[in-house]
């Protein structure tokens, strides 16, 4: 073994230096970015963009350095010890897919979608899907260049969506977008059908001061680490930060109370995926999460399996009735917490349910166009047709309708799937902890979350990157991903709540 | 000139553009320390330091690499205009202190002084000199081989000096501590023996929001910026940031509010020198601040020469009292803010005329310790005799005495004298800007506070690093840096003061 890593006797520890000091790199942006949406004044903008662009270049160079191919190449074949090679796989696997792509194209892109965006906003603003048209037809076609330069014998698309998630297969993806919608179409169907009326007890507006101790209070409750997080606002929430520091945002509509509720769940599902991950690993991808979809699992069970469930509201009602001077009983706030509303013509305000077609729908135009089935022009009017034949409405403007979302802007083709993906997973991973832990009911009704987050980490936070994504799914449930155990806990709730 | 430049014909073209690649990263690491004394959670630290290192080691690297030493070599004995020949000046200068230094000795230093920290907190805590000791002759010897390296040929001290003050000249900077030293300790003599009685009109304790809401009130008062900054708290108040967010942090004193205040004032003047530098150069010398003198003078300028005035009191002493509810005239508050204590032994909450006299004794004991001409054990009988001698008091314990500060826990020989230097260019800058302007007084009473802010921009903020230090003095004031005008002003304003 030493006389076969004689070109770099140390290659293992060296790549893990390179790398850390990379993470390091990308960590320090990722604080650049919470600060710019969370604390930094307008004016710093002309900064932060040459400040988080630099970053970027040195990210990029780290990740394609000489060096670090050097010493890919000299622990090729090597016989590594499972970690050790799971270090490897990552690290090899981003490194030959940054090599690929050609530094002027990855540039281009850069700047293209840089520019898109005022583009779209101006197109968005006055209901213009022309005036977008061109620069998103310049987009596909760099994106379409891109996926070829990493692999030109692929569906492109495939290639695109792999930058997201990996390890998990576009047919996957697809054979479980296809059953979801063939699941929820007929459900959305009968609900939109039934005679149950579900309760809507909030009326006039709750002041923000108030409705912060509420979210504070909730984060609090399902056990949030405050010597490891904060709680601000931001325009659009996310989540930020390492297994030390991991940040949630939120944001506040006063005639809502529950919007604030259920999206800092859901960040706060973010965050404890983060701070699970190993410390004594920070830096490398053992000590890193995995890729959207799991991310995305994360911060749907804490959100639609606990915070959207029956005894949560049993545990957690008196605290909202304490807050907003309300005095909603747990069974309306459950009711409230999952109407559903086919009429939705916003991904960003859908149900639990409808969601999933608004993806798949983007999921089905944003394919068809990379794979070149589609053209630009065709877009408002076949996504129209699809929310008329998913929902049953059609959006009255493009600016509602194909023009909503911003990550086509950015040229992020294949990004749109991973949600749905992470709905799908969440519920399978919900189940496989009930069987090891029993129903848990009792313990959400008790306040009592130790051993869901015990298991969240066993199971899934404390590898980081260790198994590929669907070995991790494997190893936490049995199972390949499925999505049985989405549609029975959807069939289930909804079909109970409106009497189906 | 083409031809000379063969080798790289856009060398200074690329020279700018990796001292803007270094800048952001010296920049983003300047986000990374606010958001680590102000936002961050607790728990956070062990990732902060890594990401703050690796962003540090990459500057580092910037700073002496081989493509810049190039750059410098070929741009080097060419005639370069005004503005090109300062920022390969600025560059140059940078580089080759930097490169002078061997790495390892850098990383020493580096290890040696965050050990030294906690080992200095204990001693302080246990007033024991005798457990640090050892640590700071280390640390001494250190950065007398740091010294050597830069300049074999020259007096350390005067090496270690011009880290903080490169332009300045240590004997210039001799000359003005003697001279303060001379002036000001017969003048506090005389305050100490006035029978003058200062009104002292606080009593009780002032609620943080309060005072919050005053110290905002000053900022709107100054003219602050909001859309460039924004003000939080920090444990040690501090700013930060660029020509494009500059941002103040303040703390509070429940039984002092005239101690955020001034401290407020004092961060609000080091920000609006940032906030004054060019934006179109930000990223190269031209859009960076002047050395550590210069800074403080702006910071000074606004705390004592605007803060500290009566015509300020009569403006601002009506919102004081809205703030905190008080009847105190502005007379009175003048007097407060302007309270001599010879008694007090703690530098940082000394008064504006005594605390030259804490840096002068910590200047005579460095230089001393750096030179060689004193060892670590005598600092505790050196430091008691000299506190006795300026102003009359010896220090009851050594954490109150020569273990007060952090400075040389950090290595920061040559730090502590720009403190005094930047009070004197203060008081040089007011006079010059009165003598442009007319006596400020009516317009510091009237709130109108543009004509001092456009001077200030106009002689010192939009030149950045275009004039060494000494030759930015000369061209805004018309002469060298003297001790002249802050002498004139300390015994024209306490002498009325005190009745002297």
């Amino acid at each position: 073994m030493a006389t076969d890593q004689a070109e770099h006797p140390d290659a293992y520890e060296s790549l893990t230096a390179h790398v850390r000091r990379m993470t390091n790199v990308g960590n320090a942006a990722g604080v650049l970015n919470w600060d710019q949406q969370v604390m930094m004044p307008e004016g710093g903008t002309p900064a932060r963009s040459q400040q988080t662009a630099a970053l970027s270049a040195l990210h990029h160079e780290l990740l394609t350095d000489d060096e670090l191919a050097d010493y890919l190449e000299t622990l090729d074949g090597k016989d590594l010890d499972g970690d050790r090679a799971a270090v490897v796989r990552e690290v090899r696997r981003e490194h030959e897919r940054a090599t690929r792509v050609d530094g002027d194209l990855v540039e281009e892109i850069s700047e293209t979608t840089s520019n898109a965006l005022p583009t779209w906003e101006q197109a968005k603003a006055e209901d213009d899907w022309d005036e977008f048209a061109p620069t998103l037809e310049r987009i596909v076609e760099l994106k379409r260049e891109y996926a070829t330069q990493i692999d030109p014998d692929r569906d492109p698309y495939e290639v695109l969506f792999e930058e997201y998630e990996p390890y998990l297969g576009i047919d996957t993806a697809e054979r479980i977008l296809e059953r979801l919608r063939e699941e929820l179409v007929p459900l959305i169907d009968d609900i939109e059908a039934s005679d149950a009326d579900l309760a809507d007890p909030f009326e006039g507006t709750y002041p923000e001061a108030d409705q912060e101790e509420l979210v504070r209070a909730a984060l609090d409750t399902l056990g949030y680490d405050w010597d490891r997080g904060r709680l601000d606002t931001a325009a659009h929430p996310f989540s930020m930060g390492t297994q030390f520091d991991a940040r949630v945002t939120t944001r506040f509509k006063p005639d809502d109370p529950l919007d604030a509720l259920g999206s800092t769940i859901h960040e706060f599902g973010h965050a404890t995926y983060t701070l699970g991950l190993p410390q004594d690993e920070y830096g490398t991808p053992l000590g890193q999460s995995r890729d959207l979809s799991v991310h995305e699992s994360q911060s749907r069970l804490w959100e639609n399996h606990v915070g959207r469930s029956r005894p949560f509201w049993d545990l957690f009602g008196p605290t909202v009735n304490d807050h907003l001077g309300t005095d909603v009983s747990p069974r309306d706030l459950y009711e409230a917490a999952n109407q559903i509303y086919p009429d939705n013509r916003i991904r960003v305000e859908a149900d639990e349910l409808t969601y999933h077609l608004h993806i798949i729908l983007r999921f089905e135009i944003e394919r068809d166009l990379v794979r070149g089935d589609l053209e630009v022009d065709e877009i408002p009017q076949v996504w129209n047709d699809k929310m008329d034949e998913y929902l049953g409405v059609r959006p009255d403007t493009d600016a509602e309708g194909c023009l909503q979302d911003i990550h086509w802007t950015h040229g992020n083709f294949g990004y749109f799937p991973t949600y749905s993906l992470g709905s799908v997973l969440a519920a399978q991973l919900f189940a496989a902890a009930e069987d090891d832990l029993g129903n848990l009911d009792e313990d959400i009704r008790n306040g009592e979350f130790d051993d869901l987050h015990d298991w969240l980490t066993e199971h899934v936070h404390r590898h980081g990157c260790r198994y590929t994504t669907d070995d991790l799914i494997e190893e936490a449930t049995g199972e390949a991903l499925t999505a049985d155990y989405f549609v029975d806990y959807a069939r289930g709730k909804f079909g109970d709540l409106y009497g189906l």
